[in-house]
């Protein structure tokens, strides 16, 4: 980067450097942004720093540099600390920039969240993100977002870095959150229907790869089918996506049905296969895990890793 | 068609003569079998006899004349009337010729079923179909075969003149209904999942047809969700496979799973919605009537179809 690049370079703070987030910082950085990087670990902000970017020592002090906060945190009460939290940022952002928030949380939540930095004069973009880990690396999430004008208008230049495909679905913060949360109902449904038929085939004694085969071009697919059941013929539960994610996700969805007075019956029956899942012994694993449940539940016998 | 084209033309007769054996036989005579129809409407054998095929009028007497017999009846206990019911053709098919089954069954039925044809010198092919009356017209269809391959030998040049895809899944019957019910759990539970979530999304006041439109683009999305959510989106529940197909094929996951000891919990959930629009009415509708018991039970507005 020359001097005179650095010297005009939009200032980025990204907060949370897991997998995600570091790919999403380091995107930013790819595009000549000046990347500021916090995490409550200090291995990720070495990890960042050691990869070329700016380690925060102290958010409240120099989270006023940035133009753009990007929020890769878990959940809403992990984006609320940051906020608003004994040493939230809320007062700290400067006014005219703009707070990206990427967790996937309840729409009145992030309603709420707008409301109240929209107060300081910060824009707030509802952006809840989707793709995976390798996509955030490679500057090609798609991004669900929801805000004002002026807050797109602030987060674009870091949404054109980070993001492959950016959905504009609402004039104001909830409407991102709401999308990201029907996905989430719908992937969430599928891995547990996925498990539970590659499962059922398995008591039956049926040859998994050839059900793979049939399954993924016939009407039975799904894009969840598709990607996760290859773990199950594998054996390899290593967490690319772990069970705790849809523990969390469907119990967001059972928390704004109740409160709509909307059933959710499919929903239901999934998340409690995610809890006895958790409950086993297996939250951390990979969400297929779901197949080790119902094997273990029934006797069905499912391959094994090769070593 | 030649005369001498007539002279050696293979015999082939289709029992059940609905949207997909009509387009089945067609496909049979267009690819130059002779070929026999029947069904219980005389309404249905007169319009295939208006197509050029041949009617019977007596199937004990006619149906030994058949190389191969298709079976397209709704399910199990039909196909057991056909074959051993007090006008069953069992003792007239002619030993040597293949007895095709089509309906979608449990797969310890069809295991019996074969057994009791296989004494008798006819080969039994357990082959459920899948693909819609479009491509049953057109010769396309998707078939998930399984028999001895003497059974296959016999039921090929009829398979080729049907199907655009034949599965071979094992040397048995009972392998093609296992295959068809892991494809109908999955494709029960994805409609279900799509018209609980498309009417979550009406519930909130989200853009559907961008729900649509993110859905299909993204990690939630299914076969099932493509195919049927444009029905809910047009308002338009004009039957193409109705709600009872599916209180049907849930219904046989459920009897294998209570009877193999195995959990289905997403399965179970699903059934009782089918169940549900069932019994308010709806059992004939489309199965994408599933979104409106979601709204009825919740208040929600869904597009109503446009005069």
């Amino acid at each position: 980067m020359s001097l005179s690049q650095t010297a005009t370079a939009r200032v980025a703070a990204v907060i949370g450097l897991g997998s995600m987030g570091m790919g999403m910082a380091l995107s930013l950085k790819k595009a000549g942004f000046d990347v500021l990087g916090a995490d409550v670990s200090a291995d990720a902000v070495s990890r960042f720093v050691a990869a070329g970017g700016r380690g925060i020592a102290n958010l409240a002090e120099e989270i006023g540099e940035a133009d753009t906060v990007i929020s890769v945190v878990v959940n809403a009460t992990q984006t609320e600390t940051v906020l608003f939290g004994p040493e939230g940022i809320a007062d700290s952002l400067r006014p005219g920039s703009v707070f990206v928030s990427s967790a996937t949380m309840d729409p009145a939540i992030a309603r709420k969240l707008a409301a109240r930095l929209e107060e300081k004069g910060v824009h707030y973009l509802d952006a809840p993100i989707s793709g995976g880990a390798a996509r955030a690396a490679s500057g090609e999430l798609t991004v669900m977002a929801s805000g004002t004008p002026a807050a797109f208008a602030a987060a674009r230049p870091a949404l054109d870095a980070m993001a492959a495909k950016v959905y504009e679905l609402g004039d104001s913060a909830g409407f991102g959150a709401a999308f990201k949360m029907i996905n989430q109902l719908l992937a969430g449904v599928h891995i547990a229907a996925a498990c539970e038929a590659i499962t059922f085939a398995a008591k039956q004694g049926l040859d998994l790869a050839k059900v793979y085969e049939v399954i993924t071009a016939s009407a039975g697919n799904s894009w969840m089918f598709e990607n996760r059941i290859p773990h199950v013929l594998s054996g390899d539960y290593t967490p690319l996506s772990a069970i705790e994610i849809f523990v969390k996700d469907l119990g967001i969805i059972q928390d704004m049905a109740r409160s709509e007075r909307y059933p959710v019956p499919l929903s239901a029956a999934a998340l409690q296969m995610y809890l006895a899942a958790s409950g086993a012994g297996m939250g951390r694993d990979d969400d297929s895990s779901l197949a080790r449940l119902y094997a273990q539940l029934s006797g069905a016998t499912l391959p094994e890793k090769a070593n």
